[in-house]
């Protein structure tokens, strides 16, 4: 049984690609940032659809990608409501290189571990706003990863898998639903209230939402 | 005048390529890892290279990589010492995917700050052992910066550079002489006596010394 780093942020996305990873009959090291986000909310779901999936470990790191600054999502700044999603530009909510991060914290444990899968939720289709979610990124990535590294120099090479790549987020919930996957324990708005429900009007929660909805169901967050 | 980033880790490699930056016209915004190193003289280190280069800011960023394990550097594992350096191999001193860490965390503060140019001290012809120094994982960073970065989409082109990459411990040395630099401040020792003196014996000593004595000088820290 092969053993592959998962990042896993407690959102619907991440879910679903670890699900995926799991199906492919890999063992999952399950890896959650706390960056600075302004809710912690994700970290618990991350927890939850962890144990959901039966992890062999689950490793919470902190890199406080709030220092930097430069983002609605881990500074006090307000998140965009109600956007015309193809309107193009690169919203606020942009955190200045987070899936570089994320993903060299994932390159040095997978190396640690022995491990050369690496797999992320990045998707392309309904959401092409962040230039680290796009195909070119994650390649340049997956070059860079084999040559970072010992294991790499050795002729390993690692593979960063994104399965979602390609899929709407109408496809993504499908395909989990498919899986019997519990999208209860899931948490992807980037405003909840201060009980912890989704806004409903942020990018994530529009999204999300008409994923939902284009596939007959109703979001369980929201019911 | 342009601003650049500058890992600086207050060994003997960055300083120079901070202060080749320096010369070259940039203001400096220098950044330091607290990454779970085992000793803490590098920090105060880095803190004296930076007041003595003037940087416009210092930031210090934590990064636990001995979370992770893997490497001499970050756990309770013996360093080597009294090795043949040109025997091959990857010494137990490599930190898995460190300088990917390292500069994707220099691409995120860039980012934030509206930099283009990212300085690290990597060097390849006297210390070939690390993977993460080569220049061909320098070019694939690079490569990867633009596609990772907002910036980058809008066109703009992340560089980074290496000065000391095609030098020798000597060469650079000779350099930082020209430069008046007081390598008295730095330190480059894996692993250092109580007192914080330098071991005179592990890889990074060795190297540093056979520079100084190239240039017919005596490693101020050893005086």
């Amino acid at each position: 049984m092969p053993d592959a780093v998962v990042l896993l942020s407690g959102g619907l996305d991440s879910y679903t690609a670890a699900a995926i990873a799991r199906a492919e009959g890999y063992r999952l090291f399950a890896l959650t940032f706390r960056y600075g986000q302004r809710h912690a909310q994700e970290l618990s779901a991350a927890r939850a659809v962890a144990a959901a999936l039966g992890v062999e470990r689950h490793l919470e790191f902190d890199v406080d990608l709030s220092v930097f600054g430069g983002s609605s999502l881990t500074a006090d700044q307000p998140v965009p409501k109600d956007r015309v999603l193809d309107a193009g530009g690169i919203p606020s909510t942009y955190v200045p290189a987070r899936n570089t991060v994320f993903l060299s914290l994932a390159l040095a444990w997978a190396e640690s571990l022995g491990v050369h899968d690496i797999f992320i939720g990045v998707n392309a289709l309904d959401y092409s706003g962040y230039p680290d979610c796009r195909p070119e990124f994650i390649a340049a990535f997956e070059h860079l990863a084999s040559l970072a590294t010992a294991d790499g120099v050795a002729g390993a090479q690692v593979r960063v898998h994104a399965p979602l790549q390609h899929l709407s987020k109408a496809d993504i919930i499908e395909q989990g639903c498919a899986f019997g996957l519990d999208y209860g324990l899931t948490h992807s708005c980037y405003d909840p209230t201060r009980d912890g429900r989704p806004c409903g009007r942020c990018d994530s929660c529009v999204l999300r939402a008409a994923g939902f909805a284009r596939n007959g169901l109703s979001d369980p967050l929201l019911s």
